[in-house]
């Protein structure tokens, strides 16, 4: 086979980029650490977006678009905010090209300066609440519960497809709300619609929790996270909630007259997911032979190849196979019958293992004396001879069962990498063992979770949601704690 | 009513502009040229979105994602390209914000200016025919036919909401062939989509038909395009396709190896549309109350309003249109029940109405009474008082009543606008007084073309598809023309 993919065991990061270039999902481009996401990794894009978009619908939001550009004077108008985003990004400073005098094609017109850079959006809060001041004056405005889908850029050094480029395709929730409380909660409620997501469509299990101070979003009073489990035991985050006060109110001026004729600043949220969660889904299910894509979010669920020799076998096999595949869409199945006569079907199997299909049913003549399907199934490789009589209602409850055995298969390895630890060395020495996460008591200073960071490479990945309480001794400084936090390397 | 629009016979340009912001569709930005788009106007972008999506994905064509910036260099391998979108473009030239060492804010770190300046996409050919260099190398990989929606920049002087903006949403459809005939064939196909979608859900009839050499797109061989004619007796370009020839190819040299094992370069088409195509349909079919939506592409296609005094009759209206609505949208109509307690009936008919919602439904206790209903629908004003038995039904005609005379309307509006000339003070006075597309015999020069719009500011639309032959003589210089061509000043 053309396509060799690199061992996990072998070389896991050079693994990964063989799964996204030949399974077909992105590719690098021309331009430094932006990616050309490619049919197939859109095609699953496409599947998360209309799975979140229909719950973003039904949680009352509505989709709108805000400029690709901030004045860089936005930037600074929140003072968190700013430290955390201006220092790497795309900087528009002219609007014009011109023919190079000297012949050297086009050039930068000087001329053509503008008087105040533009910066291409990294995250949309300042000019989103430079809006919503003028359409929120009172109560009545509010809530004002707003998505976008968009493009954004942030100047990354080192990238990686999917996990980390400096222009990634995401979606940002901004709201405003007339109190903390009703803010407070649709950060949470969010960040609910987030694991429901992530675990029930990408089959991977997720711990929710709080971030630490120092890993909040710039501009936030509380950050929400998910965070899952990769195969190589590194930590990834998949999606974030971000309760932001009156921050970006104060910062943009947005006040609101209460019901109670009292003027008052308004209560914000932000959250978001990305291309990101592709990467994620890749890592957390596929093997040496490729993707494995869980059936509810896979762009296609059932792929079909007929095995014949001549028109005359083709025929026959047609005439079985066309209402299979009628019955299969029928069902609300995606299925496509691969037919072309351009390649074996053992180069088609191989194909389709590499792009992850969850199931393949092959037909030949033999099967269609004995009334049966070959069905494979991608999670565990298991090949079953099964009835064409019934075999639709099967498919639909295999499609179930794979969805449910990957989801299954990750929390067990989720929970077998999750280790409690008292003392740094066991700390060390399990991060480099075994990996996974690491629950242990912090002294909660920013210090030591510098310190650790830079011993460890590890970091604080969220303070878990009704985190039990508990006595402790931070396993650095020795000093009291009160609860296991959850450190991990991480993506 | 708080909402004043300005009648079109005062100020036309004033009416735009009053529906689309006080429509809710679309509103300023705090940056030059760039607009935000309201969620009212975003659920209209979406219905074209998913209506195209559809008819994209019928025709064989995938979604994919390319980067949002362009190396300079790249603009400059296509020839006439780099002449037509070089001009007026978003350039960054830099990658860091830092600290004002004088304290004043953030500044562009002149250390970090990139090595070569990347342009914000004016749109993508160049940078997609380098990455389909890799993808294409023999005639197997053809036809590679592939879709973007994105966002792209050019940098306009003078800007109008949705008309003409720095930034705006659109598609962008760019194809590979491995013959000419099967990218015109392409190229055709696509305006043929783009007419069906326009005539038949915006329901604005358009001309099909090539543009001058002149209007060509920067780059192109053909351009095909459909214009429609607005309320002011303006043309609007709604779509164009086009053949790119090998242009492309050339420039990025992409070539394949044919069935003949032969080395040839690759035939090309693109094809788009943008959130343009909102400002066209406000201009097609509003009125002074407000917007005006064609039922199949309105985001919402029904409204029920109820008329009560107290708890009582709410309740008895609600026993009979909750099941209504209910009927409504099992029927696959979009409904919504405004049962909101915080205006008056007559505030929320203003309201709908300024939105375009094209059929009301009010309920009053009395109505009930006698079994019935007021229907307005909103393209004829009209009021009816409709049995409630079978109204589901009576509705799901009306709406394609509707959709059905708008486009008659706009039909017969522009078949009235077509005025014939043969010489040049009557069109210049056709122009100033009537209006529309004018057809008249040119003699195929650019600097006639040129001269015209100069004296009239009327530019040639279209050749029209399959246009009669015609001998006659140019209106401006008298010699000879072989058929008529149609001018209008346009948007
Ligand atoms: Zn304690
Ligand atoms: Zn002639």
């Amino acid at each position: 086979m053309s396509k060799e993919i690199t061992a996990r065991s072998q070389d896991y990061s050079q693994w990964y980029n063989d799964l996204v270039i030949k399974g077909g999902l992105a590719d690098y481009s021309a331009v430094r650490g932006c990616m050309v996401i490619k049919p197939y990794g859109y095609a699953l894009w496409e599947r998360m977006q209309s799975v979140l978009d229909g719950k973003f619908k039904e949680t009352g939001h509505q989709n709108a678009y805000f400029p690709l550009f901030i004045p860089k004077s936005f930037l600074s108008k929140e003072a968190a905010h700013v430290e955390g985003f201006a220092k790497e990004c795309a900087v528009v400073t002219h609007y014009r090209l011109k023919n190079d005098p000297n012949g050297g094609g086009v050039i930068v017109d000087p001329e053509a300066k503008l008087e105040e850079e533009l910066i291409v959006r990294p995250t949309s809060e300042t000019i989103i609440w430079n809006t919503y001041k003028t359409w929120i004056q009172s109560y009545r405005d509010l809530p004002l519960l707003i998505n976008q889908w968009a493009n954004v850029v942030r100047w990354e050094m080192r990238t990686r497809l999917f996990l980390r480029t400096a222009e990634f395709l995401w979606q940002e929730g901004h709201t405003a709300h007339a109190t903390e409380q009703e803010a407070v909660a649709e950060a949470r409620l969010m960040l609910d619609v987030y694991a429901d997501f992530v675990e029930n469509y990408m089959a991977l299990p997720v711990v929710k929790g709080t971030k630490s101070p120092s890993e909040r979003f710039a501009g936030a009073v509380d950050t929400y996270c998910i965070e899952g489990l990769m195969q190589d035991g590194k930590a990834l985050q998949a999606g974030t909630s971000h309760f932001l006060g009156q921050n970006f109110a104060k910062a943009f001026e947005v006040q609101f007259l209460s019901k109670e004729n009292k003027l008052d600043y308004v209560w914000a949220t932000s959250w978001g997911v990305s291309t990101r969660m592709i990467g994620a889904l890749v890592m957390a299910h596929s093997d040496d032979d490729g993707l494995v894509m869980p059936p509810r979010i896979a762009p296609l669920q059932v792929v079909v190849v007929p095995i014949y020799k001549g028109d005359d076998q083709k025929k026959a096999l047609d005439e079985s196979i066309l209402p299979l595949v009628k019955a299969l869409k029928d069902a609300g199945i995606s299925v496509k019958y691969d037919d072309s006569d351009n390649a074996r079907p053992g180069w088609k199997f191989a194909e389709y293992e590499l792009k992850g299909v969850p199931v393949r049913i092959a037909l030949g003549a033999r099967d269609l004396e004995n009334g049966v399907a070959e069905v494979a199934r991608r999670d565990t490789k298991v090949k079953v001879s099964l009835p064409l009589e019934g075999l639709p209602a099967r498919i639909a409850s295999l499609l179930e069962e794979i969805q449910q055995n990957l989801y299954n298969r990750a929390l067990t390895f989720r929970e077998e990498h999750i280790t409690r630890v008292d003392d740094f060395d066991t700390f060390q020495k399990v991060l480099d063992e075994k990996g996974g996460f690491v629950s242990a008591h912090w002294d909660g200073t920013a210090e030591t979770e510098e310190k650790i960071k830079e011993l460890t490479k590890a970091t604080i990945r969220c303070i878990p949601l009704d985190n039990p309480q508990e006595e402790g001794r931070c396993i650095l400084t020795g000093k009291p704690s009160h609860e296991r936090v959850l450190f991990a390397r991480a993506y």
